[in-house]
């Protein structure tokens, strides 16, 4: 059955998109937050309606079969979907849409596309499902070194290649999204399990490219560790690692591609190490009476080298928001899961380590309930929620996140600053109040990565810059409280700021030096992660 | 209390070394081997007689307080620990010396000996305590680009400088000794239990420089895995990483630092993730009717998510050798710890693993048998064994080590081609046959790392060429098998060959470029992972 072709504005395929009760109860919740009793609505502007500059260049007749000038090709990939994304796109913005969409089948037709690029002195960008929500997938060109922009969706390699049975693990195209590549594995008892909030629209290149995280709160918490060997096609040639379970030769080859964000070159497929699927689950909700009573509880597992799937903590708020809480207090889903053997032993001690902590079960006694009450009330949510930025932001609802990692003795003041910067930057910038609340994506025996999420209430016409007004005070507070600019969404375009004061000056020399190694022409994602 | 001076020839401090009992054990087990009744006994050189050329370069006076051109401290810094640097020392072979070891007492005085070094075209070989054994510290020039050698010994720094209790971590000095380092954690209830085989003799910036291998069989099985941040002063400034629990900003800048081998900066400090203590421990030793049946119990135990904190298993000859079995069956060394919880169902579910594979336990219901039989004998074993390479050198014997790692699916065959190919080597260089065991020191999900063991009888005088032509045959079959060259020994300049066939191409010429960016003089342990 043909899928419907996805969105240029919004999240997923067409057609699809929030029910009408979800909207309305979003909407009321905003009224409610806002103090307000309407919205004005301002409507995107219609595919027709869009009007996109003549192409600076035409691919040459061997390429075009696989390349695309349309409309719709050029709108879908001028963005990812990040919130001044929507905001551009309500607008109409899409000045920085690519010339030529290519559509690549194999290696070889990357490498010619490549071939082709170089000598147009034309940018660049690797595409996955387009879900950045950093700027990542966006083509920037000054016009002099670069003359045209070209994307490159990878769409078509998409399938499991291979299949190693015995060292769990499987050769997969890096065009592959989430649903279809554990749909391939499915037959073999296997699973990836790297489920990221994007998971229906993204893919493996994308979350290696990226350093995505994933399903497991702990341990094999970005997509690195999952990796076994990469394959790239750079500008100038091929670089395939190794499949090695572990090695000590040199610095790690894997770990200078793995979160490349499309610089250094293209992957095209890897060896990723796969899971049994779990056949023993144990968990569900824990209620603390406040946010840091949990997170101490978390560190308390994340200490206690029990390595639970999910321990994810809520604020009281964010627990609201979601419905999976009232309120009143902040909420844990905490769960194990193993293809091996029960997880009584694991799930008790958990628990003790939250009762340390005045942490109670919701429903105590038992021990798999990672599928009702607050825990699937999360995650449902979790899953539905990609879906609202483009029903709201016509609202002209600012709703953004933003995502760290930082040790655990600095965490609660860490929480206090950037939470205090991110409430100020809103009322200085909209002349309201909104809300900023916190949960856990991942933890560490080390540190937790807080995630944020604020709400605001802007104005048309000015929603980018009242957005990029309140993101600054929060990614200044994040850098200069110690914090990472990100844990896990990438650096792209917009992080460029602040992963500049984060990153040592001499490893951005470095990562220059190889990046002019395999990318002479400075083809490659221009602007991201360094400047040529 | 004053510690004896390190050995110039030999593992350990002076006045160190086996026993009578010991070495007259080990020759016994020799001459029942090789057949022989008697051995040839060559003595080394004692140190005065020892003769080195002159020193090609003087320190300035600025640095000569720090700067010894001193006969013992100069042989003592010509090699490491390797057989080769054995053989050549028992001939007095010593003319890879370096002209001058420096010995700085901080950041300041390290920059200050690298722009000296910088200025007189020396080549400048970082030194921890000297146990690589793949030809990591010796200095070696070609006298035109650079014109003397220097060596760059950490001693001195060898603090745990701050302790971070809530985050269980700590900011450590490079040049600290395992001992040292965990004498100053012990007051703390923390440590941080890396313990590669050299831990005596060994210290953090060596471990992090060539990704150790430590105590850890599965899960923190390289020191990559317990780095939060590091600081490495280079030629061109210092390097320091942001301290954080986990980043998704960019290719992570640590992971170019850790295996760098001294070729990009010479690391000062860094910030090391810490554990408790243990409190609980199970494991004890399975016996298996042979080695693959062991390793199929391996890979379970492995997959099944239970992370043993040791899991090794030795093939029947490697356990005779040791004491740990009597040459009819392969032992696991099987073992469980944590400072936060029993481990019944642990070792419990291990047990069964094993049991699928007809592993019997040792001493059956004792669950916390690790310091009694066959599992305290290998551990016995295993500290006592690098005092044996300098005593049976002296007798023609040649005793080495190599190790790799290899996806499950190869393993079988892998092994029995690396061991094969290693067992004609023997024969065809020493004229009789030799003995190869194996036994695993980490394990994956995806793959163990297999670690074999030789022994050949060679001929004073010949010995450096017989020991390279074992090597070389063992190093092609480990690569054209498709395993990796090193584990956790490090690439050094006795494994550049191979190196040079395992890692992609490109990947080397970034590499080049990142070097030529911090060292653009190419200073920096000329020869090691990349020529200039």
């Amino acid at each position: 059955m043909a899928q419907q072709r996805l969105k240029y504005f919004g999240w997923g395929r067409e057609g699809e998109g929030m029910t009408a009760a979800e909207e309305i109860a979003a909407l009321e919740r905003y009224r409610h937050l806002f103090g307000v009793s309407n919205f004005e609505d301002k409507t995107p502007p219609a595919l027709a309606e869009i009007s996109l500059r003549p192409p600076r260049i035409v691919p040459p007749a061997a390429l075009s079969p696989i390349c695309s000038c349309e409309l719709y090709d050029r709108v879908a990939h001028t963005y990812g979907k990040s919130y001044r994304d929507y905001a551009r796109g309500l607008d109409g913005d899409y000045a920085a849409a690519p010339d030529v969409v290519a559509y690549p089948r194999n290696e070889g037709e990357i490498a010619a596309v490549l071939d082709w690029t170089g000598g147009a002195q034309a940018a660049i960008v690797p595409f996955g499902a387009g879900s950045s929500v950093v700027g990542g997938v966006e083509p920037q060109i000054d016009g002099v070194s670069h003359k045209a922009a070209v994307t490159l969706d990878l769409r078509h390699l998409d399938r499991v290649v291979e299949i190693d049975h015995l060292s769990r693990a499987a050769r997969i195209q890096a065009g592959a999204f989430g649903p279809a590549l554990e749909a391939q594995l499915r037959p073999h008892g296997l699973t990836l399990r790297h489920f990221p909030q994007s998971y229906e629209y993204s893919t493996l290149g994308g979350w290696i490219a990226t350093r995505s995280g994933g399903h497991f709160a702990s341990l094999y918490t970005h997509i690195d560790d999952l990796v076994e060997s990469i394959r790239m096609v750079t500008p100038k040639g091929v670089i395939e690692t190794r499949r090695l379970p572990g090695s000590g030769a040199g610095p790690s080859p894997d770990r200078l591609l793995i979160g490349s964000e499309g610089i250094l070159g293209v992957i095209t497929e890897a060896w990723m190490r796969l899971q049994q699927r779990p056949r023993f689950r144990a968990g569900g909700a824990v209620r603390f009476a406040d946010f840091f009573s949990a997170a101490r509880a978390v560190r308390a597992v994340a200490q206690a080298g029990l390595y639970p799937a999910n321990c994810r903590i809520l604020d009281p708020q964010e627990a609201y928001n979601t419905g999976a809480g009232d309120g009143s207090s902040a909420i844990m889903v905490l769960a194990f899961e193993s293809g091996d053997h029960p997880l009584d032993a694991w799930i008790a001690r958990a628990l003790e380590c939250c009762a340390d902590h005045g942490g109670v079960p919701e429903r105590p006694g038992e021990r798999d309930t990672h599928r009702e009450g607050a825990a699937e009330q999360w995650r449902s949510a979790f899953i539905r929620m990609p879906y609202a930025r483009e029903r709201v932001i016509r609202r002209a609802v600012i709703a953004d996140t933003f995502e760290t990692a930082i040790t655990w003795e600095r965490f609660e003041t860490f929480h206090n600053r950037v939470k205090t910067a991110t409430e100020t930057a809103i009322r200085d910038a909209t002349g309201r109040p909104g809300l900023v609340t916190c949960r856990f994506t991942h933890i560490y025996p080390d540190g937790p990565a807080p995630y944020f999420s604020f709400h605001a209430l802007g104005r048309h016409g000015t929603l980018e810059r009242q957005w990029r007004a309140i993101k600054s005070a929060a990614g200044d507070a994040l850098i200069e409280a110690g914090g990472t600019i990100t844990h896990h969404h990438a650096v792209g375009r917009d992080h460029r700021r602040w992963y500049d004061r984060q990153r040592p000056e001499l490893f951005a020399a470095a990562l220059r030096a190889a990046k002019r190694t395999l990318d002479p022409q400075g083809m490659l994602n221009p602007g991201v992660l360094v400047d040529p």
